[in-house]
């Protein structure tokens, strides 16, 4: 999968990024950026309200009294152009509420990002070194963050994505975006271990697939999953010691290649799994 | 995955296959089945008990006492032949416990096969048609009975496998079979649907792989994964009526030809999974 194909994919990214970086293509609309409170989440946000003046963003996340960068992007953009919505993927009831909050507000979307996730949380999850070390609390708590967390997002966000999609972002079709992580790859997994995340992540994988099915036979929505390589953030900070200099990524760069990739999925690439670079990363 | 390498392979296991049928080879030493009151589980255990005088068996299900079946193999068998305990995966303590009478009995375990899976429960869980039926509450417990609970069982009988896989079996290594399902392939997903089992089932490849790449590296045990075919149980019932009279097997038939896979796996094969004629299927 990452023969010829995946270089002329690249190549092509490549152009059409600059093409769209100029003429503002995928920049209009509706996008929500579901886990934005900091890291890739945050940063999306920002490029998003950057490309364009027209473009609308909803930002949401857990506590949005408390993220002081989301309030501050909004206040150094023109009003109504980031609303930010509170939103936990693991109380359903928020994510409900979050759907009203946008049906009311814009009435549609055209572009949702889902990237929330958690790897390790000081006293309740890590990353499994060993299989001894595997508890089940963690395998749990990992799926209903990172998997099923993005799954009833767009569960209840799927009746304004259908009515997305709109000519004013050029894309002709709303798109879901899920982040993913290249240790969910069974046909990668050479090192083992992480089993909660990668678990949750394979999961994740397979529901997006699932889902991609019923988008491609019935709307004009596609999903896409995305490895946005290894960024620096507080979700990779305890586990850089080992990644080479050249291998973590900004965030500034990280998303600006992501978002590259987003301008440029066909709607064929429904239920497709990219790297930052454009590859396909094998199941 | 299914060109000559798999072809060649089938013609070597049908050939192995008549050869450990007389040769009795993998039929001594202890073999343990996890969700073996109904199904293929309780077939594998037929199986095992009529292949070898030799072999003792471990029949692992959440009511002993009323599994009928499985009380009348052990009468039906030597004293010793058939143990049955009981294991709700559910519950780690009773995981914990099983783990603690096979030490004190057998001291060891050179092959378990977990088939505990639930699809559909009444008034519980049903199989999603579409992503507007998906509920939290199915996406998680099919994940804990699925996905975690086969892993817990490992991760407690992981000590009695070290010691297992003894020249008893003629196999040299220790086996894990977890009992998977060609739905939980992404890269096979074209219908859609089934979301709740078609993750969890994903995940459990993920995680069997995943331990495999650890006990590759450690110990002297493989790991696979395998689809049994779609095989006339209480699990498939329901979901018949769409499947061609020659595509649905008898427990018999698929068990039989389960465990000619099992009789031979190479240390080579840790991490793969197989459908029941040997193939391999892709992730
Ligand atoms: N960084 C990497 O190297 C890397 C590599 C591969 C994949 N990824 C994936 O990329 C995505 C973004 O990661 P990141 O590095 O930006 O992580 P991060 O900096 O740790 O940010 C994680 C975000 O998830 C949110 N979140 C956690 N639990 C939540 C919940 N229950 N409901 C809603 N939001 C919740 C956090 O919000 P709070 O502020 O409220 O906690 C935060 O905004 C994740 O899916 C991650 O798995 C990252
Ligand atoms: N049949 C098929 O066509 C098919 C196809 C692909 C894959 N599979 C897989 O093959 C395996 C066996 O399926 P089957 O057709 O034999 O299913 P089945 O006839 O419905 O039997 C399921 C078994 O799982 C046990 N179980 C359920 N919940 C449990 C729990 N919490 N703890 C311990 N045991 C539990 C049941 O025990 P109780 O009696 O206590 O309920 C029963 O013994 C499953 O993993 C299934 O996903 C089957």
């Amino acid at each position: 999968m990452r023969g010829g194909g995946a270089m002329a994919r690249l190549a092509v990214a490549a152009r059409a990024f600059s093409a769209s970086a100029s003429a503002g293509a995928g920049a209009g609309g509706v996008s929500m950026v579901q886990g934005a409170s900091r890291g890739i989440g945050l940063e999306f946000v920002r490029q998003l309200l950057r490309r364009s003046e027209q473009g609308r963003v909803v930002a949401t996340c857990r506590a949005p009294d408390a993220a002081a960068e989301l309030q501050k992007l909004k206040d150094e953009h023109a009003p109504g152009r980031l609303t930010v919505l509170p939103l936990d993927v693991t109380d359903e009831t928020t994510i409900q509420a979050a759907a009203a909050s946008v049906r009311e507000t814009h009435g549609s979307l055209d572009l949702l990002i889902n990237s929330t996730g958690i790897l390790s949380i000081p006293d309740v999850i890590q990353p499994e070194t060993t299989l001894s070390k595997v508890e089940k609390s963690s395998l749990m708590l990992a799926y209903e963050v990172n998997a099923v967390g993005p799954i009833l997002v767009i569960k209840h966000m799927w009746p304004l994505l259908k009515v997305g999609g709109c000519s004013k972002t050029g894309r002709g079709f709303s798109l879901v975006a899920n982040m993913s992580a290249r240790v969910s790859s069974i046909a990668d997994n050479g090192l083992g271990g992480w089993h909660s995340y990668r678990a949750s992540k394979t999961a994740l994988n397979q529901l997006t697939k699932t889902v991609s099915v019923e988008f491609g036979r019935k709307d004009n929505i596609a999903c896409i999953l995305l490895h946005p390589g290894t960024v620096d953030t507080d979700l990779s900070r305890p586990f850089q010691r080992n990644v080479p200099k050249d291998k973590l990524f900004m965030r500034e760069f990280s998303v600006q290649k992501l978002l590259s990739v987003i301008d440029n999925v066909k709607k064929s690439d429904n239920g497709k799994f990219f790297a930052w670079d454009g590859q396909e990363i094998p199941w």
